[in-house]
């Protein structure tokens, strides 16, 4: 007998069909004889909705009531879920955020998780009830409502998961997996059986919705096997495990293409100690996330520094960045939001070199230019100019041969 | 510095408009220095909504699941109403049944409030916060939700009221008060400025549904001064109060009109004792409600019972009804489904004798036949043909003199 966690996303429970097929999909887990904890989000739409509300009555609504408000949904998913298990004959129980134990900090609509008291949803199991949880939502030591941010429910899963030492953490979304590519862009993007927490962390970060980036932390920490697969069509999906030896076979897991970016370019700055930690300490103060960064070469005693932020920060990043430039004596500030960020991601790049100097050949092949380049152990991300950007990575997919499922050593012994 | 429980029920906060309007509503008492505790209903239709999606997955819901289900409706409204009562600039902050204490039994769905936790909301309005308090919901010992049955939040209102010694719990509806008829029924019917717990205990069980009965019930307990008023227009509404000198003065404080009645007749039961209670033994351990009940005069030993139920238990009654009569021997069962009840209720009838005969003298009049009449200290009902519903409520109304107010013993003093 495996104890399971499986948790369905917003589409997944969109409506009455949905919330039925999915009541099917769990009731035949539970009849293999296994435990489940189920952890549902609200059902797609609704917390857009609520939150529409909350800001036609006030642009700025207070955390706290924010997240009595938007923990409404779930409480609505899982009383429909547990009383449609119910119907089928599964001993199953709605499950609050409260009632299943999670403890959060007071960061009202961005708590973190301090703790989970387990006691109540173990009772439960042991008297052999399936546990319905609301995804998203805990409280703090005050005993109010919080919640976990947007993707939150992917947290409570992996967070119950690793407190309940589950065997599986199943993220049912309404996508099969993590692709080599998003399949709009490289129609031969081919689904991974299984990536490392560490490249399915990178691909999150850039933007690949399929896993919440602080779920992936956690599950990488606790090592809690989760595994993304689609609730609207049978099969696997992708596995996101431990680095294996099978992996570094691979040189490049996945591709990415980002358009959530803006370039700014402070020029003509005078090229003294401490002026970019100026720029950059106010920019972090406003909770501002700058990604790459990079000063030009210096010429007479002026440099240019260029740093890329998330397009919905450009506005208060501009007005932040204009002041600092006038304090420092930098001639101008320029933007640019018609770029893009190209990336690869691929543990295998940790003991192969070579996989840059190929990035860069093969979009100079295609005329691209490449204005910013960043690195990290197992991930090369280059900005270039938007309207490149569907060329540069579809001619990435090619160059590192994503479309064919590479042979790796298990593929090896396996043929053998 | 008073303390007021102002309770909005759904169609005073059924968008975004409304909610903005009550909120103004209630920085107005605010403002005047006065202690408040609000008390929100869910968003009009939101139950009904709540409710269908449920009865689509399950034609019989386990009532902790509805439970669940349903009391997420006021935590939306709470949400949204503290949020722009901050926005106003006011130390408002939400509470779910369970933070304002709301202690009930376990009968999910239709729980009986246990006790009230004051603590929690006491120390809120000691530091100035307004509590805004979802109505209609509770938990129970087990820390689940419970609910507290259709107009619940009435019920939240009046309990918290009764609990914090508010001096006044004013009920805002979308009619500015209690008539003496229902208005699309009488065009001369009046606002009643005030009437006894018993009297509008009688009216609300007579169907009248401006409040709801055990709320009314436990106001009389507690003697919770009680008003009744709109939301959407400015003005008094009508007063519930313990019973005074004027209100004796008055015959008759309302006539009502209540079509959601069936009438079944055993016909030749045999004359024996204890054949009555059997069957209504039966029908009382079914949860049916009988309202009337009459036996005709005994003739060759056979006797006909009729009593009336609502009529949406007139199906459960009669398969119930139809064994008991082959049990007893009886020779057949009628039911007429086109009767209506018409009533009259004053606590003045207490102390004055005659209604009655001018009650059966005017409907008389009009040639309108009573086939069963019942009566309490305060009240009188006459069954009749359901096609002269309306017209016995007109006369009666004209006989008693309801259209014009009646001259008190205050007036009295008033025009001196």
């Amino acid at each position: 007998m495996a104890c399971y966690v499986q948790k369905f996303g917003g589409t997944s429970v969109g409506n009455i069909e949905r919330i039925q097929h999915v009541a099917r999909l769990i009731s035949e887990t539970v009849s293999k004889g296994h435990q489940v904890v189920v952890v549902l989000s609200a059902m797609s739409g609704e917390t857009d909705r609520l939150t529409k509300m909350a800001k036609d009555l006030t642009p700025d609504p207070h955390g706290r009531e924010l997240d009595v408000l938007l923990s409404s949904g779930e409480r609505v998913t899982i009383a429909l879920m547990a009383m449609t298990l119910q119907s089928l004959g599964i001993n199953a129980r709605s499950f609050t955020g409260r009632q299943v134990g999670i403890v959060t900090d007071g960061a009202h609509t961005k708590a973190r998780v301090s703790r989970v008291d387990t006691e109540r949803v173990l009772a439960a199991l042991g008297e052999g009830v399936v546990p319905i949880v609301a995804g998203f939502q805990g409280i703090n030591e005050a005993s109010d409502v919080t919640t976990l941010g947007r993707g939150g429910s992917d947290l409570t899963a992996v967070v119950l998961a690793a407190a309940l030492k589950a065997d599986t953490c199943f993220i049912y979304t309404d996508v099969d997996g993590v692709y080599t590519a998003d399949p709009n862009m490289v129609p031969t993007a081919r689904r991974l059986e299984k990536i490392s927490y560490e490249e399915m962390l990178e691909l999150a970060s850039l933007g690949a919705k399929v896993l919440q980036t602080r779920s992936v932390e956690l599950a990488a920490k606790y090592q809690v096997p989760v595994e993304v697969l689609s609730s609207f069509q049978n099969g696997p999906g992708t596995r996101v495990v431990k680095e294996d030896a099978d992996m570094e076979q691979v040189l490049v897991s996945g591709v990415t293409g980002d358009r959530n970016q803006a370039k700014v370019t402070v020029v003509g700055v005078p090229d003294q100690p401490g002026i970019a930690a100026k720029i950059f300490v106010a920019i972090a103060e406003a909770a501002i996330n700058v990604d790459m960064i990079i000063q030009n070469v210096s010429q007479d005693s002026l440099t240019d520094i260029s740093f890329t932020v998330p397009r919905g920060d450009l506005r208060a990043a501009m007005s932040l960045v204009r002041e600092l430039a006038k304090e420092v004596g930098a001639r101008t500030v320029e933007v640019n939001e018609e770029i893009a960020k190209v990336s690869l991601v691929g543990v295998g790049m940790r003991s192969h070199s070579g996989v840059a100097a190929r990035m860069f050949a093969a979009l100079s092949r295609e005329g691209i230019n490449i204005m910013m380049i960043s690195t990290s152990e197992i991930k090369i991300s280059c900005v270039v100019e938007e309207k490149y950007m569907e060329l540069a990575v579809r001619s990435l997919h090619q160059e590192f041969g994503l479309e064919t499922a590479p042979k790796t050593h298990a593929d090896a012994v396996r043929n053998n």
